[in-house]
C-alpha cells in the first residue's frame, strides 16, 4: 500500500473504485458496497430492489486490463467474495461468468468496475435500420422502486403513506413527492397484500418524473410498461414497449371507430356541426377503442393492463382534439385556429382509458390547426433540426404534412393532397391490400403492363403468378401502384406532360391495353372475365392534383427558406412508406434530390410517439423545437396557388431534375431495371 | 412644485401617490391609473376585471386629512376627473360619494389614496360571536381574472389557449400556469359564447393559488364560491361562502346517507369487514350526498353548482378515508394506522362530487387513527397553538378528542366516551330536537323538578309553559339535559357521589318525584298520562362513563403536559354547543377553570373548514401545527385505567373544584340563578 493512500475517518486505508465506460472515481471504506459506490459518485447504476439482490439489475463486471493507465495500485482480492444471498440469486435467476451483482459485491481494495449497457438506466438505444427508431438515450418518466416497509405497531402509528414516503427518501433520494388520488386508495392494500415472508411489508411502486406516485403493486414488480399511439383518421396503431429497455413487447392496430361517422376528416367535423357538436360521441370512441388496443397488446404481450403506467400520443389536430374530449369543429373553419398546441400529460382516468388509473398520456405538441402532433411526431423521429443537412420530411396522407430546414431554421405546412395517394378517388383505386397492385411496369415499345399485387413477389408476367394470386385475384390498385403506373405510362409516352394519354407518334387503336374515350384513353391493366382495371384520365388526373399540391407546398417551404435544392428527402405515413421514391421524383411529387439521400421514413410519427414514450429529454426537445417552427399557412399565400397550377405538368414545367437526368431520358425512356 | 421633485424619463414632473392603510408610497408618471400604481407597489387593491371599469372591485378614495404629516406638496387636482366610462358604471351599478374607480382614475398631482376594508383582496373577517370564525385575513385559494381576448385571424392563428396565456400574463402577471383537462374542454365554447359586443371575446377564469386554470366562464363572471363540509358520522353539514368575502350564503345540515351501514364508526367498519371491504358501496353513498348537499345551497343561494369552484372537508378519520374512497378497515385494528395524514387536495371530479369539475377538494390533515381532520378543524378553529393560555379543547361525540396545549406543545388523544352525551343508551333520551328538555333544575328543599325544553323560552313551573308546548310535548332528553339533571340532582342530594340515587337523609318514599327501584330510585321529571320521563340509574352510570372518559383522557394530556390545571376551556361540537359548562364541570366532566374561561366553542370542526376554505395561509398553518402535535394513545396508557376509575364519582375523588367552590357548596347547594 503506498504511503500516500487516503483514509478514511476511521483511520482505514479507503478503496479507490472506478467506474467505467464514465470514468468516474472515488474513495471509499473498505466493505462499501459497489451500488452504494456507485450511486455515491452519480454513476449510472440501475436498481430496482434498491439493494436487496432480487432485481439483479445492478451487475457489474470487474475489470480486467489498463490498470496501470487508470493508475490504480492493484491489490489481490478488491471485491467481497461471493456470499450466500448473491449465490442464491445466481442459483435461481442466473448469473453471467464474471459478473457480480453492485448491491452485494463490496469493496476491500482498489477496483476498476465496468458497468454493462444493460445495467445502465439511461441505456442507449442503437437505430437498428431506416424505420426503425433514431439513436436514443433511453430516460424514463416512469421508474420502479422497491421498498420494504416496517410494519405499524402502537408504538409506531405512522401512517401507510408517511411510513413509505420515509423509505422512498432514505432509501431512494426520493423527496417532495406528490401522490395520486387512486394511489392512496391501493395503498394500503397493496402493502398489505405484500407480506410473503412474515416480515416487514414488501412493495413497488411507480414513480413519475421522480415527483408523482402513480401505482403501487404488492411484492416486488419488474417491469413498467408504456404505450405509444398513432391516432389515424383511418387506422389507429400502437406499440407496447417495456419502459426500462425501449423493447417493443406488441404492436397492433385497429380500424379507427369514428370512421362510421364520416370517412375523413373534414366530413367529421360536419358531422359535428350538423349534430350540434356531439364530439362526445366521437371522443368516447375513440377512447374505447384505445382501450381496447391496450387490452389487445397487453395480452399478446402476457401482461395486466395495470402494468402499462405511460401512454404517448400522436395524431393530427383533429384526432388530437377528440382524444382529449376538445370539439374540434373550429379546426375546419377558418382561420382553423387550435385549442391548444402544447404538449399536454393528462390522467388516463380522464380520458377514460383503461390502463393503470394512475397512468399518464402524454399528448405531444401541435404546431398549426393543420400541422398536428403527427408531425411533431414526425420531426422528433427524423430529427431535422438536429441536421446540417437541408432536409425535407413529408408525411403524405389526405393532406401533406411538410416540414423543411435544419439546425438553423425549421418551417412547416400543409397541403391538400386529397386522398388519391391513397388509393380513395381513383376508378380502381383500394387500399392498400392482399390482391391490390403495388408495382407496375410498361414496356416503352410494346407498351404492354405487367405488376405485381400485394400478396406475391412474381411479377405478373412470371411462371406461377396466376396460381399465386388464386386466394385474392387482383382486385384493384393501391396508392403505391397510381403512383408507378402514372410515371411509367409518362416515361413510355403514352401520358404527356400535361396529364393527356395519347401515345404520341405511335397508333394504339386496337392495341389491347387501349380504350379509346373521345379524343383521350383509358389503359387497361389488367383483365380477367369479372374485372377489368384500367387507369383512366381522370386518375392521372387526380395524381397530378396531389403530386401537385405535395410539390407547391414544398415549393412554397423552399421560397422561404431561400432554398433551391434540398440535401435529403424522407416520406413518411402509411403511404409514403410503400412509395418507391423515383417514381414519385419522376411525377414531380417531390424536389429533385440526390436519389439514395431520398428514403421511405415508415411510420415516423408512431416512432415519434415511441421516442416520446421513452425518454423525458425527447419530450422536452420536441417542446422547444416545436415553439420554432415556422407555419406557414398555404391557404393564404396567394403564390401556392402559382406553384400548384405550375406543378400540374409532369414533371412540371418550373424545375429540371438533374438528378433524375443522370439516370433516365425523359421522356420516353424506362429505368434501368438494375438501378431499382 | 418644489425644485426636488421627481421626474420621469421624458421630464415630467412625477405624481407621488401614498396608499393607506398600508403607507406604501411611489412616484409615477402623471396619467398612471391608481390600480397601475397600486400593483406596482404592492399594494392590496382588488380587481377581477383587470382596469375594464367592469367589477368594481379597485374602489378608492381620495384621502383629505394628514396632507403635511405625509410630507405631500398638495395639488388642486390631484386625480383626474370623472370619465365617461366611470361614469358609466356608476349610472349603472352605483358608486359612492367620494369613492373612485382606482382603474380609471388616473394621477395628475401627489396624493393620498384610502384603499377601503371592502376593496382589499386580503380583508380581514372580524370574529362576531362565540360561535363564529375567529379573526380571519382572507386569502383566497381561487381567483377570478377577466380577460378580453382577441380573435384569431388568418395572420394570427395562435391557439386559444396561447391566445389567453398571453394575456393572463400581460394583464394578471400569472406566468408558468397550468391547467385542468376539463378547463381546456370547456375553454374554446367559453371564450366564443363571450362574444357580448362584437369586438374582442370576453371570458372569466379561475386561478387556483395562482397556478391552475381551473374553470372558465364566457363573459365577465363576478363571483366564485366554496363548500365547507363537516362530515360526521351521523350528520353532514355544509356551509356556501363566497370566496372573495367570506360571507355565508346558504347552509344546510343532512343525514349521513351511510348511517343504513351502522349506526356508528365500529358497526361501518365491521359491515365492511362482513362484506368483503364493500367500502366503495359507502363512498358511493357520501359522495352522493355531498352532491346533493351543494345542489341545495346553491340552489338556496341562487347559484349554479358550477360557481363552486373549491372544497374544504373536515371529518373524523372514517369518515375522512371514506369520502376519498380509501377503505378504513385498517381504523378498526389496533394499532389503527391511517393510510394518509396528509393535507389533501384532490380533483372534485375523482370523487364523483358534483360541483364545477375543475375544483378540488381540500381535506385538512388527520392526527392519528382515532383523531382526525375534524380535529385539525377545532384546532385551526380554537387556535390553541397561538394562546399563551394552557387551552383544554374537547370536541364532544361518541369520542371525544381531547387536545391539550398551547404556543409552546400541543398533544391530542381521543377517549371512547360513548353515545350517551348525544343522548343515545339514555333511558329516555332523544336527539336535541323540538320536545326534549335541554335545561333542568332540581328543588334542593323540596326535590321538585323543574325543566325547558327546546322550541319553548318557558320554565315547566311558569304560565303558558303547557300552551307553549301543545305542539311538541315533552318527548325525552336530549344530552345537555341529562348533564343538568344528573348534575342538579347531585347538588340536591339525591345523586351521591358514587353515583347511588337515593336522597341520602331525607325520606322519599311517597314522593311523587321517587319511584323506588330496589335499593335505588327512578327520579321523574315529567309525567303525562302518555308519557313518563325519567332519570333511572343506569343513565347516572352511563353519563359516569362518558364523563369519566372524557376526563381521563384530559387528565393524561395533562399528566404528559405536566400541569395541575388548564387557563381555558372550548367545549365543542353539536353537543359541547349546548351544554352549560357549569354543569359539565359539576360532573367532573372537565377539569376545574374559572367559568368565565370555559365556553361553547359551536362546530368548532366546521368552523375550521371554512378557516381552510377561505385562506391558503390557514392550510399551510394547520399542515405546519399539525405535524407537531403529540399523539397520545389512550388504550395503551396504563395511566388511562387508572385515572378512568378515579373519574367515576361525581365530581370526582381525584381532583378539588376551587373554581366551583367559590360559587357553590359543594354537594347539596344550587348554583344562584343570578350567576347563570
Amino acid at each position: 500500500m503506498s504511503e500516500d493512500t487516503e483514509r478514511s475517518a476511521a483511520g482505514d486505508a479507503l478503496c479507490t473504485a472506478v467506474f467505467m465506460p464514465s470514468g468516474r472515481r472515488g474513495a471509499f471504506p473498505p466493505g462499501t458496497s459497489v451500488l452504494d459506490a456507485a450511486r455515491t459518485l452519480g454513476v449510472d447504476l440501475d436498481s430496482v430492489c434498491g439493494g436487496r439482490a432480487v432485481c439483479g439489475r445492478c451487475q457489474v463486471r470487474l475489470s480486467t486490463g489498463a490498470f496501470a493507465k487508470l493508475d490504480i495500485t492493484s491489490r489481490v482480492e478488491s471485491l467481497t467474495a461471493t456470499g450466500e444471498t448473491e449465490q442464491r440469486y445466481a442459483r435461481i435467476k442466473g448469473l453471467e461468468e464474471g459478473r457480480r451483482l453492485g448491491c452485494q459485491a463490496c469493496l476491500v481494495g482498489d477496483v476498476v468496475i465496468d458497468v454493462p449497457e444493460d445495467s445502465q438506466i439511461h441505456r442507449q438505444m442503437v437505430r437498428k435500420s431506416a424505420d426503425e427508431i433514431r439513436d436514443l438515450e433511453i430516460d424514463p418518466v416512469v421508474r420502479l422502486a422497491y421498498v420494504e416497509l416496517p410494519k405499524p405497531s402502537m408504538e409506531d402509528q405512522r401512517s401507510d403513506l408517511e411510513r413509505l414516503l420515509a423509505v422512498l427518501d432514505t432509501e431512494w433520494g426520493l423527496r417532495n413527492l406528490v401522490w395520486d388520488h387512486g394511489f392512496l386508495q391501493a395503498l394500503s392494500s397493496a402493502m398489505r397484500a405484500g407480506d410473503s415472508y412474515g416480515g416487514d411489508w414488501q412493495a413497488t411502486v411507480a414513480v413519475r418524473e421522480e415527483r408523482e406516485l402513480i401505482a403501487v403493486w404488492p411484492g416486488f414488480k419488474e417491469r413498467a410498461f408504456g404505450l405509444a399511439i398513432d391516432v389515424g383518421t383511418t387506422t389507429v396503431a400502437g406499440h407496447l414497449c417495456a419502459l426500462d429497455t425501449g423493447e417493443v413487447m406488441a404492436s397492433a392496430g385497429i380500424m379507427n371507430p369514428q370512421i362510421r361517422f364520416g370517412e375523413d376528416l373534414m366530413s367529421r367535423i360536419s358531422y359535428l356541426q350538423q349534430n350540434e357538436r356531439q364530439a362526445p360521441e366521437l371522443t368516447k370512441a375513440i377512447q374505447k377503442a384505445l382501450s381496447d388496443l391496450a387490452e389487445h397488446v397487453a395480452k399478446e404481450a402476457g401482461i395486466e393492463v395495470a402494468d402499462i403506467v405511460e401512454m404517448a400520443i400522436v395524431g393530427n389536430p383533429t384526432m388530437h382534439h377528440l382524444v382529449l374530449g376538445i370539439d374540434p369543429t373550429q379546426l375546419g373553419m377558418e382561420p382553423f385556429p387550435l385549442v391548444t398546441d402544447a404538449g399536454l400529460s393528462v390522467k388516463v382516468r380522464d380520458l377514460q382509458i383503461a390502463i393503470n388509473p394512475g397512468a399518464y398520456a402524454y399528448f405531444l405538441p401541435c404546431i398549426a390547426g393543420h400541422v398536428g402532433a403527427d408531425t411533431a411526431g414526425v420531426i422528433l423521429s427524423q430529427a431535422p433540426h438536429a441536421s446540417n443537412e437541408m432536409t425535407l420530411v413529408i408525411d403524405v396522407g389526405t393532406n401533406a404534412e411538410i416540414v423543411l430546414g435544419s439546425r438553423n431554421r425549421l418551417m412547416a405546412c400543409s397541403s391538400p393532397t386529397g386522398p388519391a395517394f391513397e388509393g380513395a378517388q381513383i376508378s380502381c383505386g383500394q387500399r392498400a391490400a392482399p390482391g391490390a397492385i403495388e408495382r407496375v411496369r410498361v414496356d416503352a415499345e410494346t407498351l404492354r403492363p405487367r405488376f405485381k399485387v400485394i400478396g406475391s413477389d412474381l411479377w405478373s408476367d412470371e411462371e406461377g403468378f396466376i396460381k399465386d394470386i388464386a386466394q385474392t385475384g387482383v382486385t384493384g390498385i393501391c396508392g403505391s401502384g397510381i403512383i408507378e403506373a402514372i410515371a411509367e405510362l409518362y416515361l413510355s409516352g403514352i401520358v404527356e406532360p400535361t396529364g393527356r394519354m395519347r401515345a404520341k407518334g405511335k397508333d394504339v387503336d386496337g392495341h389491347p391495353n387501349f380504350v379509346k374515350r373521345g379524343r383521350n384513353y383509358d389503359y387497361v391493366l389488367y383483365e380477367s372475365p369479372d374485372r377489368t382495371i384500367s387507369v383512366v384520365p381522370a386518375d392521372v388526373r387526380a395524381i397530378q392534383l396531389a403530386k401537385s399540391a405535395c410539390y407547391s407546398g414544398t415549393r412554397l417551404l423552399m421560397d422561404r427558406m431561400e432554398v433551391d435544392s434540398v440535401d435529403r428527402i424522407y416520406l413518411a405515413g402509411a403511404f409514403g412508406s410503400y412509395i418507391d421514391v423515383k417514381y414519385a421524383m419522376v411525377l414531380g411529387m417531390i424536389p429533385d434530390c440526390l436519389l439514395e439521400k431520398v428514403s421511405s421514413a415508415g411510420n415516423a410519427a408512431g416512432t415519434g410517439a415511441r421516442i416520446a414514450l421513452l425518454s423525458r429529454a425527447a419530450r422536452a426537445e420536441i417542446e422547444k423545437v416545436i415553439r420554432t417552427v415556422e407555419k406557414v399557412e398555404t391557404a393564404i399565400e396567394p403564390k401556392f396557388q402559382d406553384y400548384f397550377v405550375a406543378a400540374m405538368n409532369i414533371p412540371h414545367a418550373s424545375d429540371p431534375f438533374p438528378n433524375l437526368g443522370t439516370e433516365v431520358d425523359l421522356p420516353g425512356a424506362a429505368f434501368d431495371e438494375a438501378a431499382e
